[in-house]
């Protein structure tokens, strides 16, 4: 094991994040010991077709795997947990969170076989585990989802505090708020650098509480007596859903969970006493058509207008067990991702024409500080840098102006990109260097078969198709034995064009008459001519630029 | 010129609208006289993969073409006038319109070479004129382009009132407010139906005046007097770009208009005179150079992100004259249009990556009436039927809540959906047909060619990529000469994929083999053979579910 001298600095490398949203994968290293904070994945980008997911590039864990000592989990979103079951085949080591984190994970590891494999420990809030020369403090925060944790990292260079996902929520509908108190007392002793979510650092003011999502529910189940009432949410939003079956029981309705994910949720969540479900008020969606519809409530997924989600699949009418009718009330108790506005609207018009009423109004709040809350939290832990974290460049951006304000001086605030090595502590920071990072594309079982050029190919063929030319040659005398033949797909509909393929087909052939009478024996030329003549013919004819494939077969 | 009865009755035919937002296009037809309000484009899904623009299918005007009196235009966006020059060379009627309206079509016009064949005629608001049995009134309304119309369709059957898109703005930054007086005075007279703008149907209030974003810009302005201000904006918002100059007038900075389209509509907005530049304040962007950064105001194209726009030009460094510096201020005076809010966040991340500060609170305001307009709309004219227009179903049914609880009867309130044919009098209403409407897609020079065979061979080809099969049979004896070959695109990086490549081709010469010996003579049948085994393989190995293409040739 080679020892490596920080110079008393601490190094943190970011090794996925900004590049792409969700993919959160940061190391911290201090001589022989790594370690490493979430493991989440991307979903792809509107570029990336066809790709399912992107995790993150950790080569440089592997080729440091003698020093990574575990994965420390703030919680358990799939931007924070998601990669674990692919990163896990290659960097082997312990993964610490708290209860339902690592029950979530738990989720994951057994549907890719991992379970046996893969050593975890649960934390509690307030208790520390020594990592090499890291001792990493839970701390208790809010968020969407239960048991959220900040970490604070302790280095022989300082304190390092991360905030991880985070909202202040002083009456959180389950469980305590979060832990000021400690915040107060870290920065009372000097925290070298706050690492503090950004997503909502554009937004003035505080984050409304879960709660107040409650009363509003309260409100349209007393409103809606008559109707039979649907709400779509996050599927690991866990204190939303007990919110829904709270109003469910008071007005005494039966509920149902519907949607798989969700159903994974609330049964994990559910089993470690993360939802408290009153007797009798949850039923099998099955029984539903033993009640009367203004007795039932339905909770499931699809809030962000996912095409396979179940409330989509209630909307297109392709659910096999829930049909919308008019008298339905639905409510999204979500805001759109974005990037998910159409689709969501595809979903609400669609309800509309069943005759269902949609609801949107005061149904959701972030699970993000907003300014006020991120300035609290800088006001009790008073770093000396801040490092913004979680969101796009301009959300960094709108940290760094919120900070600045609060008289953090500009050149303490540090803005990471991807893959570099920042090195840091009392006395200076600065990027010391730059390791390979970035996204890995998974496409099906395929993890990183699909790279810059197959994308390229598959964005030109979703916009103009296909032209295969193919052609027979004898071989040694290069006689045209037959073809060309013109194949398309996603180009023109064919019968109607038949014109066209026949003078296509006509400007092939003349191009490879002439290529054979002049003896042209250079396949690679011969296709590029091809290529090339069909090219301009059909700009000039359609202005379109479909891919080209000459493929020549030799007998 | 066969004479139809329509028993006292006038017909209302959406041939586009609901299905394509933005394709507003409607027939409106008694006896022997068709007039057809607006002819729009809508812009493709996405799932319409490489499709330029959508067009209406106006089957029913070239079937009915004796009867149609002509096009009477509401306003100049593209959405009510952009596929007039597809339209234009199948029903070839005159076009109708104020100032602006025509000068914006003929801009159209010019361009497909089209201005000689088409008839046109600039209506004043307050003119009626006479088409068939039809009298059509202009009258003064606001919205977010100059010289917007409502049309009062007098009928045998009783008044029309379309409202185009509009608002209600009391103190425009050009001309008149909308004419109240005269939507009263019909509405004394008797209406018979209102079509109403549904856009913002889902929003409470009333939509701020123009001027409020003039106060912005002059707030703005104020504060930042040491850097290079840049405004995007919508290219035909005349009033916009006339509010940015008259700040930058105020505040001693020269103006540059940049964007194709901006460049465009204000050159005619300027020369009809519905923009009043102060002498020296327009300069070329050539002559940019020759003041100091903050004495200049940048108005551009690409407030919605699009790719080819100055702004994102700008943000992605690849704009031939302009540079983003780290002093400049960035204003985006426009909100998202639902599904281009990822681009307008990858401009904000740009612009703010080059340190420059961007803009985007108070700097718009709507062009389309909130529900206090509409229900003025509604107190004003009284109509017996209520149709709400313009918008996705979800806001069409939020017009019509928001007039139920006015007191329209829920069966006089009519949602029309593309191809209806709407009969209606004082008496009663009904759906009393279907014609042929909807989409034509128009991509490259092609107008039709595409359909849903092709693009659902684009969609399949930009999830998965393509295998092409070739081989070679010998004549009668159906031998195997060559291959078979796979060449494949979009599929996977071959060069780190041989063995699967290897393993795929090997599957495939087995099946052919097979095939062969069986004596298969039916090339369908082996294609079929190759396509399924080849399928199944790369299922079981990748998940993945390319478009397999065989091909055979035969020598």
């Amino acid at each position: 094991m080679k020892k490596q001298n920080n110079n008393g600095k601490v190094k943190i490398i970011p090794l996925g994040g900004l590049e792409q949203i969700g993919m959160n994968i940061t190391a911290f290293e201090y001589e022989d010991s790594i370690i490493v904070v979430d493991c989440g994945l991307a979903f792809p980008s509107d570029d990336m077709l066809g790709i399912d997911l992107v995790i993150p590039d950790v080569t440089y864990l592997k080729q440091n795997i003698d020093k990574v000592k575990g994965f420390v989990i703030t919680h358990g979103h799939e931007d924070h947990i998601g990669a674990l079951p692919y990163i896990l085949k290659e960097v082997n080591v312990p993964v610490y969170g708290t209860k339902l984190t690592i029950a979530l994970i738990e989720n994951k590891l057994k549907e890719h076989n991992l379970l046996k494999n893969t050593k975890r420990k649960v934390i509690r809030h307030g208790q520390s585990i020594n990592l090499g020369c890291f001792r990493i403090e839970f701390i208790k925060t809010n968020h969407s989802i239960a048991d959220a944790s900040a970490l604070a990292i302790f280095s022989p260079a300082g304190v390092i505090l991360h905030t991880g996902d985070f909202k202040i929520d002083y009456t959180p509908v389950f469980g305590e708020p979060a832990n000021l108190e400690r915040f107060a007392e870290l920065g009372k002793k000097g925290v070298l650098a706050l690492m503090c979510d950004s997503t909502n650092a554009i937004r003035p003011g505080f984050t409304p509480s879960e709660r107040t999502v409650g009363r509003t529910f309260d409100n349209i189940f007393s409103d809606h007596k008559n109707n039979r009432i649907i709400v779509a949410t996050f599927a690991s939003n866990v204190d939303r859903v007990q919110q829904i079956i709270n109003s469910a029981a008071k007005y005494g309705r039966k509920a149902v969970v519907e949607g798989r994910s969700m159903v994974n949720v609330i049964g994990t969540a559910s089993e470690l006493g993360y939802i408290n479900i009153p007797e009798g008020t949850l039923i099998d969606i099955d029984h539903l058509k033993n009640y009367p519809d203004e007795q039932t409530v339905l909770i499931t997924t699809g809030s962000q207008g996912e095409s396979m989600a179940a409330l989509s699949r209630m909307a297109s009418s392709t659910h096999k067990k829930v049909s919308i009718k008019p008298n339905d009330v639905v409510i999204l108790s979500s805001s759109p991702i974005p990037g998910n506005e159409k689709a969501i609207s595809k979903v609400i018009n669609e309800l509309s024409m069943k005759g269902a009423e949609v609801i949107c109004e005061d149904t959701h709040v972030s699970g993000h500080a907003c300014q006020e809350e991120i300035k609290l939290m800088y006001a009790l832990t008073r770093p000396k840098y801040s490092i913004p974290v979680h969101g796009e460049y301009r959300h960094l951006m709108a940290q760094k102006k919120v900070v600045e304000a609060m008289g953090i001086p500009k050149e303490n605030v540090i803005i990471m990109s991807s893959g570099d090595v920042v090195e840091l502590n009392e006395e200076s920071w600065d990027i010391v260097g730059h390791v390979q990072s970035g996204g890995i594309l998974v496409d099906g079982l395929g993890v990183g078969d699909v790279g810059n050029i197959v994308l390229r190919d598959r964005q030109n063929l979703a916009q103009n198709g296909i032209i295969v030319v193919v052609l027979t040659l004898e071989k040694y005398s290069n006689q045209l034995l037959a073809g060309p033949d013109i194949v398309s797909r996603g180009f023109v509909y064919v019968r109607e064009s038949e014109d066209l393929m026949e003078d296509a087909r006509a400007v092939v052939s003349d191009a490879v008459a002439d290529c054979l009478d002049r003896h042209v024996n250079d396949w690679g030329k011969i296709k590029n001519i091809i290529r090339d003549s069909l090219s301009d013919f059909l700009w000039k004819r359609m202005k379109r630029n479909p891919m080209i494939l000459p493929i020549i077969m030799e007998v």
